[in-house]
């Protein structure tokens, strides 16, 4: 085994040697572009609609709600806002319901829309609003709208047929524009310049749960609106864990400390995993570090050397094909069964997102282009340790790109104990 | 109108007038509790399946997963978590589901289940489930299971009858035990405490952004693990929003600066509202003020004069009976369109329950009891001001009790500008 390249304490990053957060020029651009970009956003779904005979779309989604609206709602608010934010997409019109509490909100925000405020009844609105839109046959969000709303709609208008449609946003949203990539982009520099910032006060015995809180007060004070998700301090054989919580544990002398985290601005997400040292690596650390990062790299390169063919007018590669060659590595060190995830998943407006997705199960189709996704292979022995690395790779096919926006180092970092 | 009684500074309430953070000993009884219960609470659940004819029930909150498990997942993480943690309760068995990310995690923290690692196809192992705990006929949470799984169920299985079962854990959720009825009550505290905290920090020109990360900062790092939900903190005109979000806007003079937010202890939640001044309150907002504290004091002088009847064998009153007495008081000033919202809801592991509910449209049938809900009148003026005031109650019929959870005072309170 080759020895993993190394960081020294002089050579640690710092966050100066990230972007800085976008200023407020920046963020009003990207507003505008999106603003720009809506109509036709809602014209290709209208398309789709009509190659699946539909003549409605019933949306609850709240990251569709805000790509297609520009209605914001904070993660977790659906859970208590009713049908508040939920859409009808008609050929001629995009009606957005709400209850009072969210009229006034949903007015300023989605501009383009009809906001018609239904109350918390959706079942008794159904039958008027389908007649509005002169819908006979809707497709439905049937993976996200419960089973209990499918059948308080079917029983409120039987004349007016729901269609399963999953998918039809997701697959437009997969492809990302200039503006989605930038704010990506920029999420994983907040977290970036966040993580550097966080070095310095990583020392043993400090809890799992003091670093996460730190390190989330650190996105949040310099760009984040809010987290992309939890964060994930896992130290020592909590590591083990590909989804574990920050718990009361200190972190451990000679022992791993991975973290797991993500910012999100301007609705848009970030998601990284580094695995650090704390102390002197054990030589069974080093392997597994060594191990994945080789499966990291074999994955960017055969996603790269798909790029360089496609060119020539060769489809891209899967996502099978890309998880594969992650999982290949593992699997030849005798190690895949410790590696039960998949490699990567789509990011954006949510944090995890599908189209694309690199994974055993994922689509027999080319990834998607432009894109954003994560290449994050693991290997986790329970009990023992585990590493992961992932990074969010921006792939464009088209202009030949296929790009980290994350930057922060991935070499072995050992930080004094 | 009577003047509403106003805090001076020298009364400014401070953090040692609450209650503190509960310590480890305390915690550990109540996880202790949870261990003792849960054996009752699965056993009441499966009363409840064979009144209903079910052989099982498949359940997918996080919230009963807790309840019934032990295992916790966070707020948010089960978008990621696939079938992880969703359930399986048969007459003899209580099978947790998981990914292989999840395994560990649920061995660990759901001690008296059977943890059944089934990957991320619960359709393909659907039927063996089924088969293993020997039903035919399934009760299935239909609110919150989509409508695409399901069908994906069904045909899996076509043998397996699904039946909607919505309500039957939450009915059991909404009668809380002393040990959940303290931990609300704790996290309570937290934010009592934080607020009281936050009050020199208040002053014209400060963001709603800024107020409302430092009072998440000082409640978790202070008790509680996470927020109940996202903080709101909305100045002047931005109050008229029942759910808005806390933006770049500054703190106005002479205006109302509404907190609503919650804590998170030990999975329990608070929730509390208070409409602040800062500088001199106009005569308007005085007047508002007055009317809300006054819709919520007959609410809750309605619950408890049915409290008192309760105890010569009278049912106690409905949500919709509470709700009404708060609706009239407010009415009856000519404001009732601009109170939108019902009176109150339920909480415990979840930040919004029903039962118990209190609004025009809850239950017709008796609050349940022992149990905690919000009282939350108030009245919103588009583009002007907006007033609510926000406690949790303690109800216990049986013991004559209607007390009030979050005590930071409701007074008038004028900030300095």
């Amino acid at each position: 085994m080759a020895a993993p390249r190394r960081a020294t304490l002089a050579t640690l990053p710092s966050p100066a040697d990230f972007a800085p957060p976008p200023d407020t020029a920046t963020r009003r651009r990207w507003r505008e572009a999106d603003r720009a970009s809506r109509p036709d956003r809602v014209r290709r779904l209208r398309e789709r609609m009509a190659d699946e005979g539909v003549d409605a779309y019933f949306g609850v989604r709240t990251e569709h709600m805000r790509w297609l609206t520009g209605l914001v709602m904070a993660e977790g608010e659906e859970k208590v806002a009713g049908h508040s934010g939920q859409f009808l997409v008609g050929a001629g019109d995009l009606v957005v319901m709400t209850d009072s509490r969210y009229t006034e909100q949903a007015r300023r925000e989605a501009t383009e829309s009809t906001v018609k405020e239904i109350g918390y009844d959706l079942a008794h609105a159904w039958p008027t609003l389908a007649a509005r839109v002169g819908a006979r046959r809707i497709g439905v969000e049937a993976a996200a709208v419960s089973h209990a709303l499918w059948r308080r709609l079917e029983v409120a208008a039987p004349e007016v047929e729901l269609v399963p449609a999953d998918g039809w946003i997701e697959a437009m949203r997969g492809v990302k524009e200039p503006g989605e990539v930038e704010r990506i982009a920029a999420a994983c520099a907040v977290a970036d310049r966040a993580l550097a910032a966080l070095l310095p006060e990583i020392r043993v015995g400090i809890t799992e749960h003091e670093l996460a809180l730190r390190l989330e007060w650190l996105m949040r004070t310099a760009g984040a609106e809010s987290l992309a998700f939890n964060v994930a301090c896992l130290a020592g054989p909590e590591a083990a864990l590909p989804h574990g919580s920050p718990g009361d544990r200190p972190v451990l002398r000679d022992a791993v400390l991975l973290f797991d985290f993500g910012a999100q601005l301007e609705g848009y997400r970030s998601d990284m995993t580094r695995t650090l040292f704390v102390g002197e690596p054990s030589a069974r650390d080093l392997e597994l570090y060594d191990l994945v990062a080789r499966a990291q790299q074999a994955s960017i390169d055969t996603i790269r050397a798909s790029v360089a063919e496609a060119t020539s007018g060769v489809p891209l590669l899967t996502g099978r094909t890309a998880d594969a060659a992650a999982r290949d590595v593992i699997g030849e060190a005798g190690l895949g069964d410790r590696f039960g995830h998949g490699t990567g998943h789509g990011i954006g407006l949510a944090t995890h997102e599908n189209p694309p997705s690199l994974s055993r199960t994922a689509a027999d189709e080319p990834l998607c282009s432009p894109s954003v996704f994560s290449v994050e292979p693991g290997v986790y022995l329970p009990g023992e340790t585990g590493v992961r690395i992932e990074d969010l790779i921006h792939l464009d096919a088209g202009r030949g790109v296929v790009e980290r926006l994350t930057a922060f180092p991935r070499e072995v970092l050992a930080l004094p104990a």
